[in-house]
């Protein structure tokens, strides 16, 4: 099909995109040329101002516009527990349960062998640095459950405990609202392994 | 959760497109603020460039970012033969055949009247005007075979057939590579009516 060269470069950026295919991202490239000029600027310009300006906090690599993220430069914050995850989504699921007070750290990635990702890769020595200038009681290792999570989480216990931090582990167990019957062995397993008194 | 405003924004652009929800658009944004600087300025810079240059085609509103449209301007194409479509996703699905040889008429919709959209919505008149100019001796009306389409199909083809012209109609049947129990009553109706000598 002969289209529009500007077109062709609209449908390639939206392919570039996780989980966008060839229909999908032609799909969005009409919906891009579907709006007003002054929309299709909008958009243009919060691309442009969001590369511009967001960065990585310099306390724990979560993602801000600001000098700090708003977690850091809160200061209702409990700055003596650091919660490690893997990713700003991990963050943010956290944080939308309104329950987690302390602060975070944010690795950018996992420990995985298989993808070449290695500790250098993450931002595990910013998180040594950070323990090491004291103040910090706890960290909570909320790296996913997957092998590579496990991997990671292991990886900078190991390197923290020495610095006398006390290092914990999100629980494992059955997901609230799940029938029992429907859960993975190890999952159940590690659910009856984990059990408390009531 | 609090976070930066930029990407907030950002999330909100993504979420506007059609089919994406809250979850991929924050997979969207972060896929942008993935990109290095200079990407995330080229993918602002296309979108702007597609809604600066991307136009309707003054011949058949296909859309293009030259004067005519890549179809229209092809002396090579047979210009007698006009087929209608609805959208422009229609007219490159019939592209990528390589089988059609004439040129199109893009109506930017389908006539119905529950959402509101009349002719005058469409390129109806554009299409008349068009054909009203002669050396058309074909017109192939190639709307979707929903109601709307059909509609749509019949109320054009009753406008031009005063005008002397050949109006014809995609035909119906069982798509190619299906099986006879899965097809719907409706299309193997169609298909038994229209049936060929071999």
């Amino acid at each position: 099909m002969e289209s529009a060269v500007s077109f062709e470069k609209l449908i390639e950026q939206f392919k570039a995109m996780p989980g966008i295919g060839a229909k999908t991202a032609m799909r969005l490239a009409f919906h891009v040329l579907s709006l007003t000029k002054e929309e299709a600027y909008e958009f243009s310009d919060v691309i442009k101002e969001a590369a511009d300006k967001i960065h990585r906090c310099p306390e724990c690599a979560n993602l801000t516009d600001e000098e700090l993220c708003p977690v850091c430069k809160n200061p209702a914050r409990k700055h003596s527990v650091i919660c490690v995850v893997e990713n700003v989504e991990s963050l943010m699921a956290i944080e939308n349960t309104n329950e987690y007070k302390g602060v975070y750290h944010v690795l950018h990635g996992v420990i995985s062998p298989l993808d070449d990702v290695s500790p250098e890769d993450l931002t595990v020595k910013e998180l040594l640095t950070r323990v090491g200038e004291g103040g910090v009681q706890e960290v909570i290792m909320a790296t996913g459950s997957s092998v590579e999570g496990e991997l990671t989480a292991m990886y900078i216990s190991k390197l923290l405990k020495p610095l006398g931090v006390n290092v914990t582990r999100l629980a494992y167990g059955l997901p609230v609202g799940s029938d029992l019957q429907y859960a993975d062995s190890v999952t159940l397993m590690r659910a009856i392994e984990g059990r408390r008194s009531l």
